[in-house]
């Protein structure tokens, strides 16, 4: 075995990982057990917009929620579903509608998806999980989407096409599909991982909704899916940005239905590790592929912030650089604007001695020092440009106080962020 | 008297004010004592860029610096005079330049400042306040704002010519300039408050300063003169964004030196609310205009939350909103996009409930309720298109939770903004 998408890992901080990955054409029904579909109900135009995730068993699920304090109402069933570790056998997702702001009435929108889905199925309702996104505000075309669900519910399948389906179905504006699909070695057996995402596309009046997806077939106790799983989530989805916001129908759910039948993993050993590590890849780079597809971004940006006291500390500073509008443009200008990105630091909260600061950007042509100790450093202004006009740019700092690190994901603030968010009514 | 531009205090929430207010021509040294000009001396290329306020007599001073960590050499200076309460006669400002991330000789050179303006006026060098704005990073071109200096003391005056002159030359990529002075009546003694402001111009390399002087001739105990000035300060510099970050070099200072001879006001009682009000529509007009030449701003959004429970609560809410991209560009695109102004406030931190919230846009040509109690209201288009297109847009959010309340200003996101962050090198 060996990993394919190493080339995706450069500038890798924050874990050295000494494991074998195989990574397989993506294909969310890989995992033993699963199976998928996605299907044009009606909801948009002429765009595949109802997705399902279906397992052969139920399976183990662990799940995060955005922390926006405005929750749209499918989120509501899936918390209550989910908050006591119970299983979950099926997802269902519409896109095209958020079925966000809809109060009571969108909440019973969402048991009636689950419900319908449930007597196609023939499994009790409360193993169907529910999500939308889209727009906000509006009610669902709930009977297109109960005649939609019959209609794709005899249609799910393991096959290269119906994963395909239901990739594209969760999207909404994003421009291409988020998928990733790994092998892994647990005591001889292979255990297989698969993920989609749908990123930051927008939709009138909406705001960007991400959306993960993760099929596993490893054999795990609830307990140790927990750990890995939301030990990953504050290192990959919640290190991205691409406008600092959260939205009401953020999600990201992994199912666990254990038919790999390697020997269980419930404590954490050798195993556990090589599962965790491998489930942060795929975290990372579903969350690495949604700031790429970032609304206008012609640039991925990578900050990794070292030497701070504490871990919170390095993800305030990271987070203040990547959602910093000046330090944002400056990339979209390719400008070496160490000074932006200092100051975003410094108006982050944090309190740090600026004198023992070094900045660095970085890309595939090369490292320039512009900031070191509390005082600029002379460069080649040519030599910037060059490494600035790649298309992944890594922002360095070294706080020089500490042994904590980070590493974060955002992307650049174009003329095409403003076109999408202002004028997609003209 | 009456107030001449009480059609800027239009949407007024914070405060109702029953006094008489005269507005003058702007001129910073209208207040009695005060002198100053503007010259150029080399910093820019033609601009002026070297400006000087000074008084008669020492005058009191309070004054307010950037919460930056990351603070420029100037203000270290600044911040050792004023702690103590010291008076300050003179304040020597350059643009073009910020003085910023240069150590010990940055330091150097801002005493220097203080010194050759001291030595040309023949008074202590612990009078001279002085500050910087402009490129970050690079070493002031010292010996030229010496020359600046000696050269420009002799010409202080209190002429509308040398007034204008002093509120030029501090701009950078200001669009206009920003000054108001108005005449409140003290015991049947007119007393005078003028102010001058530099926004939110962005030079290569460089972040947004905000650098607010203000005069009056009032009579008044330090400890009052504290109080009135740093309460409003809350409410008026703090409340404004444009980028949602606080550069190295931010500052606001008031010197009063007591010439109006007015009765001293030494205790809170009516007249200390006259001027305490007073001072805040200075505050408040020259950060409104601030705001209004954002980079690339073509809209003021004034944001007014009310019916929290703490105040706190009211000032992160507005601004979150304020500062999201994604409500800012939704301004820009005149869209009614309320769902983006709930979802910045529940991205906010603050908890509160959803089904509570009320959200209104306003502006000269009418109101429209979007979204009450949870639910979103229909709207007619063409009439939230016809509000949306005005210069000046507010936004009402009702909590319905408690008693407090705030208002904030800020600015869409356009084009220009990226333009003007971006492009500047070319």
């Amino acid at each position: 075995m060996q990993a394919c998408f190493l080339h995706k890992l450069e500038g890798e901080y924050i874990r050295t990982m000494n494991i074998n990955i195989k990574e397989l054409k993506p294909k969310i029904t890989e995992p033993k057990g699963f199976f998928a579909q996605g299907i044009h109900c009606g909801v948009k135009k002429s765009k595949k917009d109802l997705a399902i995730i279906y397992s052969k068993t139920p399976a183990l699920c662990s799940a995060v929620y955005t922390t926006n304090v405005v929750k749209a109402p499918p989120l509501w069933w899936c918390e209550k579903l989910t908050k006591n570790g119970q299983k979950i056998q099926a997802i269902v997702v519409n896109s095209g509608n958020a079925n966000a702001c809809t109060g009571e009435r969108g909440y019973n929108d969402a048991v009636t998806m689950a419900e319908t889905l449930s007597n196609a199925l023939n499994i009790e309702k409360d193993l169907v999980m529910v999500t939308s996104t889209g727009v906000i505000g509006v009610y669902l075309p709930i009977e297109k989407i109960k005649e939609g669900i019959k209609k794709s519910a005899p249609l799910l399948s393991d096959t290269q096409e119906a994963a395909d389906n239901c990739a594209e179905a969760i999207l909404t504006t994003d421009t291409f599909k988020k998928e990733i699909t790994i092998e892994i070695d647990i005591k001889g057996v292979p255990v297989k991982i698969s993920g989609i995402a749908k990123g930051s596309g927008m939709i009138h009046p909406n705001m960007a909704t991400m959306l993960n997806f993760i099929t596993t077939d490893i054999n795990i106790t609830q307990e140790m899916l927990d750990k890995a799983f939301k030990s990953n989530i504050d290192d990959s989805f919640n290190m991205i940005t691409v406008d600092g916001e959260t939205s009401t129908n953020d999600m990201a759910v992994i199912l666990a239905n254990g038919m790999a039948q390697n020997p269980i993993i419930d404590k954490e050993d050798e195993d556990f590790e090589i599962f965790k590590n491998a489930l942060f890849i795929v975290t990372r780079e579903l969350a690495k592929d949604i700031v790429k597809d970032g609304e206008g971004a012609s640039k991925l940006l990578e900050c990794h912030i070292k030497g701070t006291k504490t871990k919170n500390d390095a993800r305030i500073l990271c987070k203040a650089i990547l959602n910093s509008n000046l330090v944002k443009t400056a990339f979209f200008g390719q400008d070496a604007n160490w000074g932006r990105v200092l100051s975003a630091m410094g108006a982050s909260g944090v309190k740090f001695n600026p004198d023992s600061v070094c900045i660095d950007f970085k890309s595939n042509k090369g490292e320039i020092s512009l900031y070191k100790n509390g005082l600029p450093i002379e460069f080649d202004e040519d030599y910037a440009l060059e490494i600035l006009k790649e298309k992944e740019i890594q922002i360095l700092v070294n706080m020089e106080e500490g042994e904590e690190q980070v590493t974060g994901w955002g992307c650049d603030l174009s003329y095409d962020y403003v076109k999408i968010n202002a004028e997609y009514r003209s």
